[in-house]
Formats: structure tokens, C-alpha cells, sequence
């Protein structure tokens, strides 16, 4: 194994949940929504308590496998992983607040975790129930690994807020367990999950128990992927007793679907199901930092290229076609036929958090601020209750209701999915939000700040307690108050980030402007013996920028964004009435922008000119020689993620440019 | 039965094929592509007969029903319709010249159909050799009246070509006893066939065996359509012997892909199966003129008004679903996933061909001209060896084979097609030509010429032989030339369509120029006593023109097609370079014709200057807020229809407008 550059010796460490507390004007109403609302919705929706529901059957899938109910296991074969999303979510919300009621539900669960724990330590209720003796013999298509590592996560996120070992134990158990089935050594199954996530679920759980076997087992998943021979053809052989494999190699794109179709070191392009690339890149950034692994962070960093310069919405948006939820071509980027699927944002902030611990470079924080204030936020109602599965750029309703090949395109949010794994996906982000906008690095006595959400940090740098605060009516406002408090004077370097989209950034210390103060990759930093009391002020201006996409990205040929701080807009046609292709922005537009604290829940709101066709009613022509008339009229642009919130309607992101 | 406005009675009779002669630089090669290469290849591939193919198994079927050979059935359950196509092009062959050695092919073939009728007149192999004692179990999906349909266009066109009566006969018999199995009459069942055909051969047959009862047939085939209770519903009741219903009421868009969701005459939007919809609308247009049946044509006229004015592509080309082959909603055209059926296009062209008949209007003739030049032509390749089925208007060769939702666009025409319908429809599209370019009218004595061919007619007004003889570079050159050859002067109105698309015509007799020709309906009426030798000039200018969508075509949006004469063009990649999407078109831009004889069998080319991006090769990002330098550069249009004749590549008909 290589040595890699010397900054990923000196990684961030991001500031744990716990340390963080969030007090925003943005997020907090977000979170309170997920504590009291989503949490408790989705508990019922496990239990089958919600009257119209489909049931979930999830958690007496578990009591099935305790052997303390009667019947047949219901639901996804990955439904287990329900569960450990929900207590997961439930771990980030403890390490928030305390509620012993919510914490008395989950140790009960916890106990029928265990006791639905086989004797090896295997816990898994499909197979325990349904498939007995069948274990691991479909890692391709059956998820059970993925489950674990759901569980193993949920394990990981209660222990750090209760200090409680229990489901901590159970899953090292069932750890140890996979840990005797898969590896190189003679007897061991050379397989691998078809669904990666147990990957960065161990390292989470080599973190937790301080235990390197972990870490270890994740690597061994994770440089097994794409080798050759190929386990899911010997895996597949073996469940067809001996047939030929010869109808797997003819597959068009041999298990790119996976990300198996190469080992993972050999791969240059995000291919494949969205959602299973980003968790595994996710472990692939892990496992290169905590092994020290130039070849292998180079290739998360090859794959980091390739997403976020060729295969990403302006959103922050990944996975542009249905069938297979996946990534297709580079600058394939439709907008009204965009997967981009809730749960694959969440997961590139999942990635793009871990490049930037090892990297401090903005452009990782940039991707991961975009995809929460955009393609994530957009999966979930204001008022937390519906949700997106699927985030197009543009909705024509009535098209996208009659032609099959948008039938994944819902016009408005829906209550609840069959396949639940966006819903609760949304709510780990929202509650365990926290531990995205901090990291410190000990050695070099550095503290960075991504994210501008008011918060207050608890961090120790060098042995000295410090304590920031920040204040912010981010992201409609670019002006952030930051205020230390420290025992005594320390010397650190606090490190803000500039963002992307800001072309100027005034920082003051104490009410003195800094005039050229050291910018490196991307982070203005501030180095300096710290008092207790100093106070920073960052001024971001934030004017509508109008973005505009690479040429080659088809969609977006002729036609322009507009973004204001981290916010993409969008027209809706509940402001501009229906037909909004036809709308056109001038090049000289100006734009006006006004905060309307009753619309959306308080949304900025940008209005311009622009032209549109003024159309006689009796001209019918289809096509025509003659060019119609177009006269300057007023528009209104909401941020993206607040669209369908009100009635239903058409939705573009991108508006053409004259 | 309302009566019509007076146009209807004073109808148009369209000059019998017979009486045509095609001698066009443009056309004569392609039919004689159809009569040399395309006939033979077709009747190899209904005998299984083409290496390599998929079998078709047409005439093995026929055998098969005739006790003359032992085998299964194989095929689709409309395979018997290949060979109506084949038979019903042969005739139009025959019209146009003799080949004693084809025409035995044909009346062997049709002693073939003779022996494989069932005693009752039946005739269909399907259920004559697979599932004998069902025969009208199915109505909805299984073709039976659609196969007997096309069998029956076969028997009127060969009988018309060789005044052979046998498949007259056969076909009439096959007739009778339809017309005893369906009908009003107690013990007759209320069916009709979920795909129109029949209706429209029906009045074939009924002029060609001067027989009402046929006529009768068809209107009752027409009339019951749609009614309630809707006999699909019916007929699936019996199939699962009482079982309810239900779940075909539930379907959302309850039988319009059938064009049965309503009576025909309430019937006011084009829905449903584009195919089907035009077959249905052609024969209701040939009732309508013949029954005098003025409600009728005005539920034709609205949709005609429909299709033309918000369903249509610039191509001509219908259909813009490739699920079910269907219509959408209004104004719903993507190009990139137009499905746009050549057989579609096809269809359109007969049902404009008889409205055309009925109203003397050039609208009809406009759109019939629009899809012959456009999506029907695209349909073949230029050696006439390979088709499209699917016409789209953009395509992007990566993106259209990696994308599920893009699978039915193939990047390159197909050899052959297991459903092959499409490239027999051509066939009897391009021989049957002649029947297109021109009506008459005896009792008002007027000659209409709708399209501009290089073709000698030969036609009786009030009793005077006539001979017109056209002669034209067209499309190429708006310049035609006809000189008449009379026994005798003779009075009657030359009627001259004078396109849409063409803004300036000038009309000379004998030298000399008309200075207000009196100008109808499109049309310019030349009435006069004609005589022997006179010379008739029509000088059409054709400048490129710049064609706009209606605002409401949300894929066109700020674009432009570029089109002179009927030819509409398209950029392709082999003149261009890839990213056509980026290229930009000048409001002013200027533009340069040249015919290029060595290009694409001989096509008029047209340049001009149009922006594209100067991309710098380190400029990955793929979202910016700098605006990309544009330059100008030399950009090359070929006609659409000649497109994909050279290597695999990009196409685009719609090019952004600056």
C-alpha cells in the first residue's frame, strides 16, 4: 500500500453530533419536525399503526424471528434496514436532546434485536424466517449484508448517544460472524454485497469499538468488489447447481449496475445504481484514510471528478435515468426525466463529508452544501409529511401523467413508499445534521467551518476547551456572526469556508476588516492566538447568480439557472401560470430579490423580466415562418426545494436564455 | 343522416393509378428500388427465404391452413397481413408495368389463399391452424378484421392492375361472411376489430365489386365503434366465462388506444394508437364522402384539426409515444423520443389523401406532400435495404443506446423487423404513387394537380381525352412544366396547388405570366378553353425558410427547423461534428443552396454561418456563471429523410435559435 500526500496524514476530524447544537432559524423548525413529527410517523409506519398505510411488517418481522409470533415474513428483503435507519435517526435525535420515552422504545427494540440474534450471531429476519439454510447465497440481489450494515450504523449512532453497549454488542457479534463466512482464508465465501453499505457501516464500527478487525473486514469488501473470477457469476453458478453462467456475461453492461464490473481501484467513472456508488465510494474515502492509501483515495478522487463534472444536476442531484436508478453517459443530464433519487444526494453529502476530512479543499463542501440545500431538501415536504422519491428538474404534469416513459416522475410529494428508504433516509440527514458543518484537526490545531447554520461547537484544541457560536440567517443572508469563548487563550487556526458560489467575502475580527486574509483551497484562514470573546464577522454577498451549464450538457443547451448563495430557483406555475418553456430571460435581466416570511414556510423570493409570447388566440398553426411577438413581463422564482408545496403545476429549474 | 355542404357532392375521383405514369428524377429511382429490390426481398423473406433473418413464416402459414402441409402455426396473429401488403403492392407493380413472371408468383400465391379458405369463407391462419373453434373470441387484440383488411386491399389492387377476378372473389366471400357474423341483426355479434383496417378495405371492396353491402359493412364496423355496452368489454367477459369486468373499467384511460373510448362521431381529439387512429379516420373520411354523411366529416374535420395543428411533427410524423404507439396529449413532441411511426406517417398521408378528395383543399395536400418528403420517406434507407420504424428527430447515438427510456429509437435503419410492418407499407406507399399527384372532377370539369412529380397522366373530363404531361426537378426546384395533348379543346380548370410553404408563384401559359390567377382553397384555378400543345409554367420559389413551433411545443422551445420546399432538413453529425445541441442559429442568418449530385443519391445541401461554443479544453466544470466565447462557423443541413445513409452519428432537425 502506497503512502498517500502528506495532507491525508493530517485529516479532519468532523465535530461529533454531540458536540454540535444546532439553533437556526432554517434548520432547527427542520429538525423539531423530524424529532416530533417523522420519528413517531415512522415508528407507527414500522408497526403497521398507520390506518391506509401499506404495512411495513418490519418489526414483527423481528418478533417473527425471535420466535415470538406466529405468521409469514412480509415486505422488501431488505426491510430489515427499515429499522436501522429508524434507529439510527433515533440515536442522532437522543444525541440532541434527551427523551426518555423515545429511548425506552428503542432499548425495547434493541432487546428484540437480541433475541432475534441467532445463536452464531446471524440476524437476519428474511433469511431467519423465510429462507432458513439459504443464507449468503444471494449477496447479488438480496441485501443482506446491506441490512447489516443499516443495523450496524443504527449500533454505531445509540451507542455515541447513550453510551448504552447493548446494540453495540449484538452487532460486533454479528460482525464477528461475517467477519468467520467472508475473506481470503480457505472455507470463506469470496463474496461481497451487491447493495454496498456495510462497507462504511464497519468502519463506523471499527471507529466505535476501537476494534481494527472491522476496518479490516470492510477493506476486504470493498478491494474483493470486480474481481475476477467474478463472485456473483460462482455465486450464481452455485444456486443454478452447476448451470452455465454464459446469460450473465452477455449482460451489456456487465455489473457496472453494482459497481462490480472492476475492482474498485480500477474504476474512473461513477457508473451503475446511484445510491450503491456513493455509499461505496462513501467507504472507499474511509478506508483510504484511515490505511493511508494513495491508489485508492485516487481513485474515490478520479470517481469524485467524473460525478460532480459530468454526471450531476445543478441540484446536487445524482442518477439521471429510472430503469435502474442509475448513472448513464456523461452529460446526460435530462431534466424532466431526472432520477435523481432523494437517497443518492443524501449520499454524495455522505461522500463528499469524508473527501473533505481528508482533503480541507471547498469543493467537497460546496457538492455537499448544494445537494442538502437542493436535491435533498426537495425530497421532503415543509411540513415534513410527503416526500419526493424522485427529484426532476422540470415537471409538465399533464405529460408526466400520461407518458409512460416519465411514469416515475410524481407531480406532487407522496405520503409514504412501498420501498420506504427516502423517507427515513431524509430524516438521519436532517437529525444528524450536525456533524456536517465542523471539523478540527488536533495536531495542526485547526477548526473548520463548512457549513453556516446557527450552531453553537464544543470542541478541544490542544487540551483547551472551546466554544463557538454561530449566527446566521444563512441561506437567505450571507452575513454570519461567529463568537469564541474560550477558558484561556489559544492559539488555532480557524478555518471559514468561501464558498463556491460567493464572489466576495468580506471577514472581520473584532470589528476590523481583514484585507487579505490567507485563502487556501477555498477556506479563508485565520490563524492567530485566539481570546475569549473575539468575535468574527463573514460577509458573503450573495447576488442571483445566473449558471449556465457545460455545453455539452444537452438539456441545458441555450438555457440558464439561477442561484442565489447555496439556493438553486426554480419557476412554478403557481407564480408564472402555466407554459413556462416558453419563457425566456433576457441578458441583461435584473433581479430583485425580497424575503417573504408567510410564503413556503419564509422562502427569498427573486422576481425579473423576461419575455414571453404573446400569442393571439386564433393563431393554431403548429409551425409558422413568421416569428410571434414576445413582450417583457414579470416573473417569480421560489428556491428549488420548496417547489410542490402548494398546488400542483408545472416546475422548471432551467429557463431559457434569450 | 344530415347531407353535407355542396362540396362533398361535387367530390374529387383521384386519377387510378393506371393512369399515371411517374418519369420523376426524384421518385422513378425509388420505384423502381421498390419493383426491383424490395418485392423480390420481401417475398424471399415471407418464404423464409433470407439467410440469417428472422423467419416470418407468412406463406408456410397459408400451407399450413390450406392441408398442404404439417407444421405449427408461428408468427405474429396478424402475420397473414404481411403477405395482404405484399399482394396489395405487387398490384400497384402491375399497374404500373407488366411482369408476367411476378404476376404468376401473385396468382399462384392467391391459388394459395383460395384452397386455405375455409368453407364458410373464413380465411385466416391463425385460427384456421392454432386455435380452430375460437375464430371472434378476441376481437379487441388479435387483428382477425385487420388481416382480412389488408387481404382485401390486396384483392382490389391486383384486381385492378390484371382485371383478374379470383382474390376479387375470394376476398368477397371472405366478406359475406363477415358481414353475416357482425352486425345489428339479432344473433350477429356488435364487434369490431381493436385495430381499424378492414373498414377502410371495405370500401375498396365495395367500389371495386360495385357492391353496397360492403359499404354497409363498413359503416356498421364504423358506427358501432365505442358504442356501449362497449363490446370489448363484452367479448372479455365471455373469454373468462362470466368473470366481472372491473379491471378493465379501471383503466385509466379506458380504450381510447383503440380509438373505442367514444362513438366516432363524439370523438374530437386524436388518441390512442396512432396507426390505428389515421386507418379509422381514412375510412370514416371515405363514409362520410359517400354517404353524403355530413356529421361524420365534421368529426373527421375536428380531428383533423388535432392531429395537424397539435399533434404533428414538423416531419409529418405521428405518435409522438413509443408506449403503445400512441398520441399524447396536445403539443407533447419530444424529439429525441419521437416515436413516429413511419407506418403512422403512412397512415396520415391516406387519411389527408381523402379529405383532400372531399374539400379541394391544399391544407390536405400540404400535410399529404409533409409526410411523403419527410417521415415517411425517412422510413427507408436511400439503397432501400434497410428502415426505420421509429423516426425521431434528434438523436444522440450514447445517450439513445445506454438510456431505457430511449430504446425503441435505433441510432441506424434495421435490416428487417421481426413485427414488419413498416417497410411493406412503404413498399406499397412508393408504388402506389401515382394515385397521389391528381384528381378530377367530371361534372365540374377540373384537373387537380396536388403534387409536383415528373409523371404523365392520362384522364377523361366530360368524355375529351386528356393528357397531361408534368415535368420538374422537384423538391430540388420549384420550376415545373406541363404541356397538355389533347384530341380536342377542351374547357375545364386546371387546378394547380400552390403549396404552403411557398410564399411567391408565378404562373405562365404558353409564356405568358398570370397576372391575379384566381387562387382557391390553396389551390390556383386555371379554367380556359385548353388547347392542344398549350404549355403551362408554375415557378414555386423555395428560399429556405426558418420554421418556428407554436409556443406550446415545450421540445422546441426556442428553436428553429430549417426547411425549402417540402424538405424539411436536419444537421447531422458527419457534417458537423458531434454537439449539435450547442450550434446556435443567427437571427440573421443567411443562407446557401447547393445541389450536390454525388451527396446522398443527389440532394440539395444548405450552408450557412451559426455559432457554437470555443470551449477551452481545461474547462471541466460543468456548471458556471462566465458565459462560454461563441464563434461563428460554417454549419451543413441535409434533407431530414436522407439522414443516417452515411456513418453512425448525431442528428437534429430543431436547432437552437440565437
Amino acid at each position: 500500500m502506497k503512502k498517500l500526500e502528506t495532507q491525508l496524514q493530517h485529516r479532519l476530524q468532523a465535530a461529533p453530533l454531540k458536540h454540535v447544537k444546532i439553533q437556526d432559524a432554517f434548520w432547527s423548525a427542520r429538525q423539531r419536525n423530524v424529532i416530533e413529527t417523522v420519528v413517531p410517523y415512522q415508528w407507527d409506519a414500522l408497526n403497521d399503526a398507520i390506518p391506509g398505510a401499506e404495512p411495513s411488517h418490519t418489526i414483527e418481522n423481528f418478533r417473527l424471528a425471535a420466535g415470538e409470533a406466529q405468521g409469514e415474513y412480509y415486505g422488501m428483503v431488505f426491510q430489515d434496514s427499515d429499522l436501522g435507519k429508524w434507529l439510527e435517526t433515533v440515536g442522532f435525535v437522543l444525541s440532541i436532546k434527551k427523551d426518555p420515552t423515545l429511548e425506552k422504545i428503542a432499548d425495547d427494540v434493541i432487546d428484540l434485536l437480541g433475541r432475534a440474534q441467532q445463536p452464531d450471531g446471524y440476524l437476519n429476519t428474511y433469511y431467519t424466517v423465510k429462507d432458513p439454510g439459504n443464507r449468503w447465497t444471494n449477496l447479488r440481489d438480496n441485501h443482506e449484508l446491506y441490512c447489516a450494515g443499516h443495523l450496524m450504523e443504527a449500533a454505531v449512532s445509540y451507542y455515541e448517544a447513550t453510551g448504552k453497549r447493548k446494540i453495540l454488542d449484538i452487532m460486533s457479534r454479528y460482525a464477528d460472524y461475517i467477519a468467520s463466512v467472508f475473506g481470503t482464508q480457505s472455507g470463506q465465501k469470496r463474496g461481497y454485497d451487491g447493495h454496498p453499505e456495510i462497507e462504511l457501516a464497519l468502519v463506523k464500527l471499527a471507529q466505535a469499538t476501537a476494534s481494527s478487525k472491522y476496518l479490516e473486514l470492510s477493506k476486504y469488501f470493498v478491494d474483493e468488489r470486480g474481481q475476477q473470477p467474478h463472485f456473483f457469476d460462482m455465486e450464481a453458478k452455485e444456486r443454478e447447481s452447476g448451470s452455465s453462467t454464459s446469460s450473465l456475461s452477455k449482460k451489456k453492461r456487465l455489473y457496472d449496475y453494482f459497481q462490480a464490473h472492476l475492482p474498485v481501484r480500477e474504476q474512473k467513472t461513477a457508473e451503475g445504481h446511484s445510491v450503491r456508488a456513493v455509499y461505496l465510494y462513501s467507504a472507499m474515502a474511509d478506508l483510504a484514510s484511515d490505511y493511508n492509501d494513495a491508489e485508492l483515495m485516487n481513485a474515490c478522487k478520479e470517481l469524485w471528478k467524473d460525478t460532480v463534472s459530468r454526471k450531476m444536476y445543478v441540484t446536487g442531484g445524482i442518477g439521471s435515468s429510472a430503469y435502474e436508478e442509475r448513472f448513464t453517459v456523461a452529460y446526460d443530464l435530462p431534466n424532466d426525466r431526472a432520477y435523481t433519487e432523494t437517497c443518492a444526494a443524501i449520499g454524495l453529502m455522505f461522500w463528499a463529508y469524508r473527501m473533505l476530512q481528508i482533503e480541507k479543499d471547498s469543493q467537497y463542501a460546496d457538492v455537499m452544501e448544494l445537494a442538502l440545500y437542493n436535491g435533498v431538501l426537495s425530497g421532503i415536504s415543509l411540513d415534513g409529511k410527503s416526500y419526493f422519491y424522485v427529484n426532476p428538474l422540470e415537471v409538465w404534469p399533464d405529460t408526466a401523467d400520461f407518458r409512460n416513459d416519465m411514469s416515475t416522475v410524481k407531480v406532487t410529494r407522496q405520503p409514504w413508499f412501498g420501498c420506504a428508504c427516502c423517507p427515513p433516509n431524509i430524516a438521519r440527514l436532517i437529525a444528524s445534521l450536525g456533524q456536517y458543518i465542523y471539523s478540527s484537526n488536533e495536531t495542526e490545531r485547526e477548526l473548520y467551518v463548512h457549513l453556516y447554520i446557527g450552531s453553537e461547537l464544543n470542541v478541544d484544541i490542544s487540551g483547551k476547551a472551546i466554544r463557538l457560536t454561530q449566527q446566521t440567517n444563512y441561506p437567505w443572508d450571507g452575513q454570519v456572526n461567529m463568537e469564541l469563548a474560550l477558558d484561556q487563550a489559544a492559539e488555532f487556526t480557524l478555518a471559514l469556508r468561501i464558498p463556491g458560489w460567493c464572489r466576495k467575502a468580506v471577514i472581520s475580527v473584532n470589528g476590523q476588516e481583514l484585507v487579505a486574509p490567507d485563502i487556501a483551497n477555498g477556506y479563508a484562514l485565520l490563524r492567530r492566538v485566539w481570546q475569549h470573546g473575539d468575535q468574527i464577522q463573514l460577509t458573503l454577498e450573495t447576488p442571483v447568480e445566473v449558471v449556465r451549464a457545460h455545453p455539452l450538457v444537452r438539456a441545458n443547451a441555450g438555457k440558464i439557472a439561477l442561484q442565489r448563495g447555496p439556493i438553486v430557483y426554480c419557476l412554478e406555475e403557481a407564480d408564472n401560470g402555466a407554459n413556462l418553456q416558453d419563457i425566456a430571460l433576457p441578458d441583461d435581466a435584473q433581479f430583485d430579490v425580497q424575503y417573504d416570511e408567510g410564503l413556503l414556510g419564509g422562502v427569498s423570493v427573486i422576481t425579473t423580466l423576461a419575455t414571453r409570447s404573446v400569442l393571439q388566440a386564433d393563431d393554431t398553426s403548429i409551425y409558422r415562418t413568421q416569428a410571434i411577438d414576445r413582450a417583457l413581463v414579470p416573473i417569480t422564482a421560489i428556491p428549488y426545494f420548496a417547489w410542490s408545496n402548494r398546488t400542483r403545476g408545472e416546475m422548471t429549474v432551467w429557463i431559457r436564455s434569450n
